[in-house]
């Protein structure tokens, strides 16, 4: 029997929980807020970061690896930055256990407690630009492009698995520039390197924005951000990228001679995804029967299940499609048979949907006599019985479908959930329904902040390339140039 | 002109950490023992990474995420673990942060504190097998072969970058078996795994052996280790293998129903490499006009500097390399065209040696017009005139010859210097000289504390496949069957 499933409309959030559990994604730690990402999730990440950090380095950036420590006294530079993390910082003020006096075992060292205390870095910006300092003297050391891949903590209060941990793993890029408008290419740039690979290998569509001055990062002067939709029709922020201006370069007195012979504060963006976007990838496509996983990202694309007796059956079977594995192994796609012959069939098929493995080839001795091979898609559970030979050729062209399919089943119900509100009480109906509402907004922090308590929902963003229109705010009345997005979010 | 560099001859510690900072590898930062890797030492620890991960794959292991915080009890529950690590540990004792009352900055909030502290993981064991046990309940369940790519912090007093850090890069598997003799075979399995890695990518020689019960990994029943010699004699540690009998199965109560339907504990094996390989790397190879890196793992393989005016002279030269550079290039090979013309071929040619690129190109006018071009390689230094057709094929062959040939000369003056002690009075004085020194050793820690004592010299290992013969100690004059190999170590 298959792992039983919350359905979506008993509980949503309980069926995320099942999904992420029961499909071996990840589990619960022993310490209060942190994840254990198991080898099914971390394959998930393994392709994410691979996809990621190839489109990174096309666009010239360069990884490295910066302390996991931050002296206090750095976070408190950047009046904002230390403002928006330090309610939520992992804090090390000893560097050394020992052995209790009464032998109940360790206890730490108090004459090992640290000069300065240091923080468990929330975001590196901080211990970056104070490297940057030397490392940047001229133009000619500009622009610096640099990635990093690592973990970080925010001791957020109430958390749950991929969405909001304790310690998660994402990439943090962090470049220096002679000018604010190379800056900000740039972090325009990247924006649109997370929503190309939101939409290409998460088949997750995204709306691209900026974030208003309330949802900012600490510390940036604008950040964009994509957001997605999820079944539910609450918002998921799945990336950001920040155009950070002086702020960091003047806090580490960041400077470097101009080709005018001039010394000038250093230019900055920062941007990153996190683990969270595995979170994203089964709320927006999974459904009642397990993860429904976009080919270009999923662990294992193919699976064969062989229905036969072990021995002179399984063998036949076996040699029929042995070439078959070797040449989508050829093509790059990864295929597994399946004769583990302690499990069922009919068990294996509810595993394998619920690991949301792409396309399942089932072939028992009739298909063998007539030549033939059943073949089952994840996302729309259409079977269907395919000549043999040729079905490689014909799997390649499969996954590209379920890939688009998976994408513009997301992309209909996203564009069927976004809807006008003209007036505070359609606003408020509007909000008691899932979807995201665009609407009028007279661009005060004050209204923002109203609609929010009043309503739960908050400003996702304000689309780039907005439609310029004359209306009034939904709540205040008062005038407004264009329509922003709201949404209750994750 | 060349960054300088100090000779080996006057003071090989300082040229080692020339080549360090002045090639580019790393940097100090502001955090005590913590170092940032920079752009160029990170390229070569993804080389690393890459190559390794394969590697793991192939022999059936899977990534995995655990937490980086490990409870202050954990660490406890496994006797000889805790007490070779609570010694430096770095300790979160805090989650918060809050501004002084005096406005001066931020301070610790005495509110937040941990009710049990968190220890930032010096290596998992414990925090994994507290996993392991929810998910290990039958033989079924086994193997498990875990792998996990990590940042981990050991308060260490003395640094030295990449060698010994406070935080550095690393990974460590983490596996569970029904029984002693499969954990036994896969410590060893992955001992091989490392000294492949060494000897085929880092054209490392390494001494394949176990450690004695002093330089044991705290908690192992077993530790298995390769050991390298570096320019001056000295050995490093370059991975270790544990074999943990059921330790941490005990301390964690992970049993398993075996085939007999009775109840086990598991066991259990950890091995891993750090970036201190770069070190390594470093050490072993490189001379005084900078770093010498195998081909497999250098960032960069192949440079080629034009000499020509600005213009139509550097188009002409960029034509004719532009096809050779697109056949390097599908041959997997990475090659940059340095068209810089702010500095001056012999800048660039020094700067590349540095930098340790294995093969450089030079291309003047009278090489192009003899279809010619110079090809000087990194290891011996020699330059030779190649005809230009055909290129990227005597390029090709060319970086395994220097790859094989960094190897062979590493090898020969490793061989060199492993010599035979057969009295104390010999020993003493060998040990003054660079090398390695191979001599009989009575089997008590006694013994080796003692010889350490006077000598600073400590057992490297006890190689495998070691040859029995009958002896006496070198220090005891007791008996012994086997020959041990000493050396001052990293």
């Amino acid at each position: 029997m298959a792992k039983e499933i919350t359905t979506r409309v008993n509980d949503y959030s309980q069926w995320y929980n099942d999904l992420v559990i029961k499909g071996g994604l990840a589990d619960y730690s022993s310490v209060r807020g942190c994840m254990v990402i198991k080898p099914y999730g971390y394959a998930i990440w393994e392709n994410m970061q691979a996809a990621l950090d190839k489109m990174f380095k096309e666009t010239g950036h360069v990884n490295a690896y910066f302390p996991l420590f931050i002296p206090k006294s750095f976070l408190s530079k950047e009046a904002a930055h230390v403002e928006g993390f330090a309610k939520e910082c992992a804090v090390v003020t000893h560097y050394r256990l020992k052995n209790a006096p009464d032998g109940s075992g360790v206890i730490v060292d108090p004459d090992a407690k640290l000069e300065e205390e240091l923080i468990v870095r929330p975001t590196s910006e901080t211990i970056i630009w104070n490297s940057y300092k030397n490392w940047i003297q001229s133009y000619r050391d500009l622009p610096l492009l640099i990635n990093q891949w690592a973990n970080v903590v925010r001791w957020e209060m109430r958390t749950r698995l991929f969405l909001r941990t304790a310690e998660f793993l994402w990439q943090e890029g962090h470049t220096a520039h002679a000018t604010a408008q190379e800056a900000i290419e740039e972090t325009e740039k990247m924006l649109d390197v997370y929503a190309t690979f939101a939409e290409d290998y998460l088949a997750l569509p995204v709306i691209r924005g900026k974030k208003t001055a309330n949802e900012r990062f600490a510390g940036a002067l604008d950040t964009y951000c994509i957001e997605a939709m999820m079944q539910d029709g609450q918002a998921l922020q799945a990336g950001t990228s920040h155009f950070l201006g002086q702020n960091f370069a003047k806090a580490f007195d960041v400077q470097f001679l101009n080709k005018e012979g001039k010394q000038e504060f250093v230019w900055a963006t920062s941007w990153g995804v996190s683990t969270r976007l595995i979170g994203a990838l089964i709320m927006a496509h999974s459904d009642d029967d397990g993860l429904v996983l976009p080919p270009k990202l999923a662990p294992l694309q193919v699976v064969i299940v062989p229905i036969a007796k072990p021995g002179e059956e399984l063998n036949k079977i076996y040699e029929r499609v042995a070439p078959a594995i070797k040449e989508l192994k050829a093509k790059g796609i990864s295929v597994k048979f399946d004769d583990d012959d302690t499990k069922r069939p009919g068990f294996k098929f509810a595993e394998y949907e619920l690991k949301g493995v792409p396309v399942r080839l089932a072939m028992g001795m009739r298909d063998y006599d007539n030549g033939t091979v059943e073949v089952a898609r994840r996302d729309t559970k259409e079977k269907s019985v395919q000549q043999f030979e040729g079905i490689a050729a014909y799997i390649e062209n499969l996954l590209n479908d379920i890939q688009q399919n998976i994408y513009n089943k997301a992309k209909s119900f996203r564009d069927n959930n976004i809807r006008e509100a003209n007036s505070w009480s359609e606003f408020q109906q509007l909000i008691e329904q899932p979807g995201f509402i665009s609407a009028h907004w007279d661009g005060s922090p004050e209204t923002e902040e109203k609609i929010k308590e009043l309503t739960k929902a908050t400003i996702r963003c304000i689309p780039l390339n907005n439609k310029q229109e004359d209306g009034v705010c939904v709540l205040s009345g008062k005038p407004s140039k264009e329509r922003v997005i709201f949404a209750r979010a994750y």
